[in-house]
């Protein structure tokens, strides 16, 4: 995926864990946000099912010729005004002599300092309406919906989606600013919550702004840290344990208003800004 | 799955994490040992893609009424002669009262004491000849193979099996008392490496046998400890952080025979009982 | 020490690395709240000094019998009228036969259920001037300061003093309703960060309340969670890694009401009902 | 304390924890071993004392100026020739501004990478007999016993002391090879036990050969993990979680020849190297 920064030109960045060429593109751009998600498809021919789905659909849509790592990619936006792109070729990462790691069924060394993480898990985005979003989801890309919160008047407030048996690897929650297009956050994933404790120590070392946490989410059972990152997006440094989605036939958890009332799992409330910080910042 | 113990009527145990009615069964027998380990496919329509898949490669099964907490279930023989069943129809756990989680995501209360496993992860069978029984997996049952031993002579030592988005499910390794249909281990997955090294504290404060561990396996990099129950079953309680295999064209880790002696992740030399002790008992 | 519970006769509790025969003693009380804390000097020598200097200092005292696993105490209170015990005469804990340890160097069985507090760790009192206390366990008691918050115009806000190498065991914070003889908290130590988010769980899954956290203190740098016993006795699960004071010389550290202002070290703000709660209640 | 290394002047380290000014020395030398341990006295009158009884007892040593980050030392041998000084004058550590900590109560910045540990924990000597050390260090330097190994004809095989509150400082353990003044170890204290787990991923990365670990200790319970730095010196990575000895009458765990034989904690055989390998190496 693609995240605008302030200055200079892409960089291309991968956790330790990604066997992809890279995982996350950052791009100058005057301000914070989000450049667009992309999706990996299983095969050829699912990319094929899943543009012809998209067409039927009336969704607009073109193809690009790719970018560092990936291969033709179909781009088209959600109805919120998030760009999404499909592809299937993808580039297998080789590590560097100096990077190769110890144990041949890892991608690169690990790493041995910062926050260390193992790979991007997931993108959060801010929508008016998520619950277009997550029929659009469903309808076209093939997502499952796993958790989400349902106000006392119908209106989803938030939709937890997933592609395969990780929890979630697409949420979108609402935007109180009635922007479009917006990210809340992009999550990645360590590998214990020792290592989100010791991430928290080495932001506050440099000054990073942690915006809450570390605690657990209800949603989802995720332990989790927010910070933002210097160009102003927030980042969430994750772990959820040993939660998959195993059963085929999963009933979505449904939230209600007063149980969201209730804040985090262990008490913490939900910070203000949570439902009101996004990039890029609202004017 | 069934696992015989040594007396009684059968028990049904599941993590706190599993939403299946059970997950594992405890049946009275004269002996230690593997009774069957049974598989839920994907649809009512895969369970029968899979049941055609394996009459038309000759092999042998039949249907069962079921079994507390599943449907209807085929029945048949791997190459090593290990049971297997498939079903797709499952009772989903609902928690007595007392029981009832605080988070709704959740099938049960965490029991908060005891090793706290979250639910069954794989089943390890011995094989004299994994290879053999990968080739059937990956044939009739649509398993991928995700990482190897294969020896100098080419003979397949250790296979690693997935039907999903985890790294494996099942795995075969070589039983070298050349017996047939024995288990190596069941694993149970744990939350974090320390709910690992908390159970250790708890397994030697009431005379478990530790056989090995906690270490890390150089192989899919799992952080193990592996006991004996007290019928003589060897079990796994296992953490293996964020790992999965999301490539859908995941190439497998082949380790060589040289690779292999540098024992586990650590250094931990592989015990000797590893590669003998398995259920039954071999007289 | 002593806290008062709201019915029953008194209950004496211990975490299962205490080698006293009892730490915590429980008694029936019309209100939640402290009795009393009790020090165990180094030697019966060292009683009679400390007895001395108690009287040299014109502090009014009187001699104990003793009380259950202790023996002769001398008992007196603090300037804001909490009330102090010293005691020589200790009696070892010797665990019935089902709570051996596996161990011989721990005095009870790894308990394998709840929190699994390994000792009694600290007190809090609250005080209407923390500041007079610190000089009262500074001169009588031979207590150090280690660290203490300092308001802007001088007020001791928060002292921190040990008798030992461990950073603290007894602190004194301000009691913002200007009420005397109150209690903060009393804090059990765990082994590992995890334990106190494990004990988070299950604090969670029995209803009971959290105040705040888990989340890691700027002041001692404790990872902390604060609970509310049902008592009403506010009870802290902590664990400060390898924090030790070794320095002889040891410089307090003293924090400023601007860098207070920060919140704790990972940004949470302090609660607000962390400078009004204690126990009594004030009604 | 000093290190001999293979090459090079002497470098200082400290651990991030450490408020001295140099914790480890390492200095240049034609084999591994062990140049000297320091220990600092409480006071400069403790010094006296401690120099007092040292000639009393008829040991020989001489005053030192001093050394990096410390005043004058008094030098001298134990019986089995190691080499001991006594110091009180030192200098505190200033960090210099890029390595300050966000922080005041911590000398410096949490590193961010590598193993991060945090203070200088123990030295484990070689002896000939670990008992007349023993005898040695309570005498003159008041040490006190917190446990040992006594083997049926009445050898001491091992002797953990202590010079405060932490469970042990100093160790001797047999040097079955019958040289004399040899190292087995030095230890450095991390946080928690995930830093030791991390620890070992590091040191696979970089080829850093694990002799054992991480496993837990039976005696002391220590969790740990041996290495040999690349000069050849056995250096331990360990946590004892909240484990303190604060009764003043604690009398020592003695384990028996018998007891021993059931290896480390969770039941890891001690390895071979453990009772021969040793600094500078026996050619």
């Amino acid at each position: 995926m693609e995240i605008a920064g302030e200055s200079g030109d892409s960089v291309y960045l991968r956790g330790f864990g990604d066997y992809e060429r890279s995982s996350l593109k950052l791009t100058a751009a005057e301000q914070a946000g989000v450049g667009h998600i992309a999706y990996r498809t299983h095969s050829v021919e699912a990319l094929g099912r899943r543009v012809d789905a998209l067409e039927a659909g009336g969704v607009e849509g073109g193809w690009l010729e790719g970018d560092l790592g990936h291969g033709p990619a179909y781009s088209f936006l959600d109805p919120d005004g998030h760009r999404f792109e499909l592809y299937y070729e993808s580039e297998r990462y080789e590590a560097p002599p100096e990077l190769r790691p110890a144990l041949k069924n890892q991608p690169q060394r690990y790493p041995g300092r910062g926050a260390g993480v193992r790979h991007l898990d997931h993108v959060n985005f801010l929508a008016v309406d998520p619950g277009e979003n997550r029929v659009f989801c469903e309808a076209h890309l093939g997502l499952r919906l796993t958790e989400q919160i349902v106000l006392d008047d119908g209106t989803e407030a938030g939709v937890w989606l997933t592609a395969g048996q990780k929890s979630y690897d697409v949420t979108y929650t609402r935007d109180l600013t009635r922007t479009r297009g917006r990210l809340h956050h992009i999550a990645f994933f360590v590998d214990q919550r020792e290592d989100v404790l010791r991430a928290a120590d080495i932001f506050l070392e440099h000054g990073i702004v942690m915006e809450g946490g570390p605690h657990k989410h209800a949603i989802q059972q995720t332990f989790f840290l927010y910070v933002y990152e210097p160009g102003g997006n927030r980042v969430e440094v994750a772990n959820a344990g040993a939660r998959l989605i195993l059963a085929p036939d999963w009933k979505p958890i449904v939230w209600t208003e007063e149980e969201r009332k209730k804040g985090q799992a262990w008490g913490l409330k939900t910070i203000e800004s949570f439902h009101t910080h996004g990039t890029p910042p609202v004017s």
